[in-house]
């Protein structure tokens, strides 16, 4: 596995898993005023567009990813219509 | 350009773009309570990477689109410090 191969994994860890600690805030505190109703609708279907490329390409990283991701944003997307 | 190309390009866009619309919100509110701090560290170290990622393949998609999203990213982190 080459240097740019472990950096890019780290990266799409890194930018996959972020989201998880905004899932937990705001199931915590329902607070979603400051929460951008337009990044998240433009977003979730911004990776939901990734996953469909990953798919076409049969690039199991990219699905794998752009699924979780695809899970995280929607259901930040979901509360921010939810709890406003 | 090939369709997996132009839906990777549109997907690359969306992403992309959809953190401005959360920078003008937080702009213009200074409202970050909602906004989770583990969240904008860990994805701006993410995309910090795939900025390095992208530099060392030489690849200017990746590149153009990562700083992009660093200096946005990076943005909302430091209002959320500030206005907290």
């Amino acid at each position: 596995m080459q240097t740019t191969d472990i950096i890019g994994a780290i990266a799409a860890t890194l930018t996959t898993l972020s989201f998880m600690p905004q899932v937990l805030h705001t199931l915590r505190t329902k607070d979603v005023s400051g929460i951008s109703l337009g990044m998240y609708s433009v977003f979730t279907l911004g990776v939901s567009l990734w996953l469909v490329y990953g798919i076409m390409l049969g690039e199991l990283p990219i699905i794998v990813a752009n699924a979780i991701t695809v899970a995280l944003a929607s259901t930040i997307l979901w509360m921010k219509l939810r709890y406003r």
